[in-house]
């Protein structure tokens, strides 16, 4: 499942291209479409920008139905504003990649709403996202997950081993992705807050892959650990990747932190799932369990020290333009897709390799 | 930098092929076999099993240099003891990857000592990576770490923005990894504590990559933090991996968390490093900075649950053979190790495109 | 060099996804649009369908310059004339991918056209090499050939030791890639008869790759001769690939086909070509050739036989719409273009690795 | 089916590691000698140098069954003789990969017996075939061929659609692998005709892929031509490919070239197999047909001119040591596992992924 993005923020469109998909899937624009509108920009915990994200599949679709050819797709920016940008060109922005990116690509880059790093790139990832779900359905297996944390503002982790489809369809349906209303009320005014202070504010995701068997994956770089860290860390903002237990192993004893099991009628069931699902870099059968820690956006209204890039002098900076307060809800539906994609590569990469009948 | 690893821990050998390495490096095998030494079990904290661990390099160096052609090393096992491996195959240890491997291989991967999972693998990841710091050593680029905690037991974290190679080389000479002995004392006094009682311990890890200049690295799926946690990720017991702040940044302000910038002397200076020296996927010519959470050993001496794989009905089982009462410390030269690999793997993605003039 | 093709001959657009061009790269349009040329149908030699082929790019482009992201370009079908596809979903035409393809997508492939299997999706590519052909120039390096046959008519082989870029520059500059204009005008003649027969005609081509340095490559299968023949056989219709003597060599005894060598001035030069500039995978310094075996044409106006997929019975066919009468001379651009992307995929493997000095 | 090769002809060993194999396959490990056996030097018609060549598995078999983990062998250098390589260190071999790889790896490449470059390296890819020989064997899949030509003496073609696997089988059973004893003698002849000359000849194989059914492979630089070319090319020697008709198709007419097809009792039947079984890059169903050109031997015993790298002055070069009058006979095995190897690459990436129930 080979997933080529491409574009930039403030350019004509950005995409990607999906190579390793079968023919004859139907594909379900709507649950597309549902996805898409859970990563967009929404009230007022989110940026002013507003896109339409129309999917425009360019190839790899006929009458419905995949071809088994690269399929790719364009989402048109409409909405870009570049008037704020013509100073940043020499005044990076603290918290982005602006300087980074000045001397990895000799200030060729283009800057206008982060260009390539731009958290728009997202629309690509959950689309690409939402159709491996939907192959992923195929084999019983769902992804979902919910928002963890705001600031210090925490709502109740998932059961690592009860957590269910129907319990993450229901967060997913919500315009803001948390279970219990009270907390999530609480974690907007959190947000709002930070809107009023012109600052912004961190949060935690955590998800869940239920329903995939055990026997997917393997050791080493190809470990699924490897393969969802992986794709996760190319969601712009996520800073730290835990499976299971995760950090909390750290303090654990080894009585505690195994997964013991148990037979029960010719099943083998798990009675903790500390180890997130996967063991070895193997799923075990128990939901896979992912969190991921969500920077503060860069992007905030107060002065910033800096560095002109043409003078190499002190400067002060202020950001103008349209802002997220929070990206940690946001980033939920990107941080899905990315693990449905490894997900898909791990069914991939094992294929009928369980015995020596199939390869 | 491609890497294929090899090798079961009681089979007769493992090793590593490694391809891409330039021609005309001198090893220098002092350096690779002090590396291995600091992964090598000692003392009362760690198995009894204690193998020579010379490495036997098979092609790719001539007369002392490295020909350009792939770099083959094996190491032999020359102390596995098997004879308690035989009740396992049908018996699955928890925490360890004995099921989903069961599933996996169908039951035929080798077993005894864990067999490809084992912790043994990481001899040759070690040694791989004593090879890509010689390289690196050549950009000035210096990959060193601590242990972070044991237990409930925290070291203090390396200064982001200050860290010196001169104080992680302290730190790499001493024969436990930690630079304040009194916390170094308490932390092997927790590790003794869970050994007594037949039970094991986690803990973290904290690195830091230091002289890697801005620039190193990519957007997407080829970010530095994608390099790094997927080989990371391979290092068995390795379970949550975080970069600059982590998991800190969700309990931060934006205000907090950007590093700003300030000029001296015509040179750009980050005022804080919470990004860890990554940001958009490429390197700020800060310190990388990372911390990764390593489970407690799966294998203690208490009885546990499990199932026997032959009846599908519950059984108990009892662990014997010779085990680490706590492995955090012996995967601190792996994540090294690990990072080490990934860095040069950015660099090479990297090349020479900074700008037109050169590919 | 990664590139990512996608489109349908008859979708509503083809085009590519170009990774790890450097920033700063200005490209020049109207090289681009003339190698497009190149490839495009003209008089009566080709197809009646005339796209104008004009390149969309999405994406890495800013202000004229590579932006070291991923470049992405549409071209627009707007041509298409699927009126005379329908009864070919259950007649695959032969010597066409169709039943391959049936089998292989479960009838689902886009048939329109040849869908993703049409030399239309040449098009991207001749855009793709006409980007690395301006990055290999900033090496010295040009890619140039011509037709080398048509039927049993022959032009003069390059010379392998002394073909200039001049000389394939004239080449390209013609309107049919001939030079002799007399063997020109009897392969047009050749063409023409096929076509009057409502037939086609094979042909072969020959290309060169001036200005590599010595060095370039390695020996196994990333050697400069897996990566050309890799790409080239991506080009439909080459069905043979040989470098140098190539085939020739099978009735050459060893001391006529080796290259001897001489020094002059400090220059090492070859008495003679046959290895076409590649030794052991890896660039010797002299020109690189390589011949193209291409088919005729598939689609011919002649009654042919089949199967009716739908009823597994004999079934006649009988092909319309436009189709070409010899391809040969249009793959020639398609075929630079694919050695183009090779040589550059070389270039970034080899990297700085000749010494330990870089990487 | 990742394959990685390692060792030089001089050093302790070469060896290769493949990973992705199937756990639970039994290796037959005499019919990996049979092809190892095949391979090796015999009689006059070779060198002199005799190894073993006794395959040591060092991971991933365990009683005799693959573990699902990277299966690494190595087979130890025996016979090396390295008395005659001092002078080769300044003195390029013309027709040698010498003077390329002198400048790719600045010299530090191990000349000796010609290092990683050498035909011994195609011992592990035998090997390595064998291998997947046995794992094609579980789909009714064969891979086999034959000398087709020695300089001007030919043998005749295989028939490209009645091809047996009994009929290739017969070949691999003799001692020199030409069905018609009286061409083979003939050829042998040529061969020592050569060698009394102190020279090498030059020849041509043919291979046969049977019982791969249609579907298999994908358009692009994945396609099927592309995985065999590709892996066909690291075999030092082969200077040209072609698949069915190959370069023939370029003086045929399209009426000629097309393989029309027709239904008998449900199945579809091609009446000729010009394309060598494959169409679009994926497999049709008829045997894959394929040949390749093999050079010859670059080292002979004739003074040759080359020059001289430490003075840069013009030398005279008498190779001493032991050589192949003719490697093409022992290329043939070579090219088979090769050819083997990539059949197994196209099946794999083909996966299950022909309709959308499966992925």
């Amino acid at each position: 499942m080979k997933t080529t993005f491409f574009g930039e923020s403030h350019g004509c469109a950005i995409g990607v291209v999906m190579e390793g998909l079968p023919a004859g899937l139907e594909l379900d624009m709507g649950q597309i479409r549902f996805e898409l509108s859970r990563r967009a920009p929404k009230n007022e915990l989110s940026t002013a920008r507003r896109e339409i994200d129309e999917p425009e599949i360019i190839s790899g679709l006929h009458e419905g139905y995949t071809t088994g050819m690269p399929l790719c797709v364009i989402i048109k920016n409409n909405q870009a504003n570049s008037a704020h940008y013509e100073s940043l060109k020499r005044l990076p922005r603290p918290g982005h990649a602006d300087y980074a990116a000045f001397v990895r690509y000799s200030g060729y880059n283009d800057i206008r709403g982060g260009g390539h790093f731009s958290g728009r790139l997202t629309v690509p990832l959950v689309f690409a996202g939402a159709v491996a779900k939907q192959l992923l359905a195929k084999y019983g297996v769902f992804v979902g997950g919910h928002l963890l944390s705001v600031g210090d503002i925490y709502s109740e982790k998932l059961n690592p081993l009860k957590v269910t489809k129907k319990q993450l369809k229901e967060i997913a349906a919500k315009d803001f992705p948390v279970s219990e209303d009270i907390t999530a009320k609480k974690m907007k005014e959190r947000i709002l807050a930070a809107k009023a202070d012109g600052d912004s504010v961190g949060g935690t995701i955590e998800c869940a892959v239920i329903g995939l068997d055990a026997g997917y994956g393997e050791p080493g770089e190809e470990s699924l650990e490897s393969l969802i860290s992986k794709r996760l860390f190319s969601v712009p903002g996520i800073k730290g990747v835990e499976f299971g237990a995760g950090f909390g192993f750290a303090v654990m004893n080894g009585s505690e932190a195994n997964d013991q099991m148990s037979a029960e009628a010719g099943a083998i069931n798990f009675q903790s799932n500390n180890n997130g699902g996967i063991s070895g870099g193997i799923s075990t059968g128990a939901p896979i369990i992912f969190r991921a820690a969500v920077r503060p956006t860069p992007s905030i209204a107060k002065k910033q020290k800096t560095v002109d890039l043409t003078s190499l002098s002190n400067a002060d900076l202020l950001i103008e333009g349209r802002h997220d307060p929070c990206i940690a809800h946001r980033a939920l539906p990107a941080a899905e897709a990315a693990a449905a994609l490894a997900v898909l590569d791990a069914i991939k990469n094992t294929g009928g390799q369980r015995n020596a009948e199939r390869i």
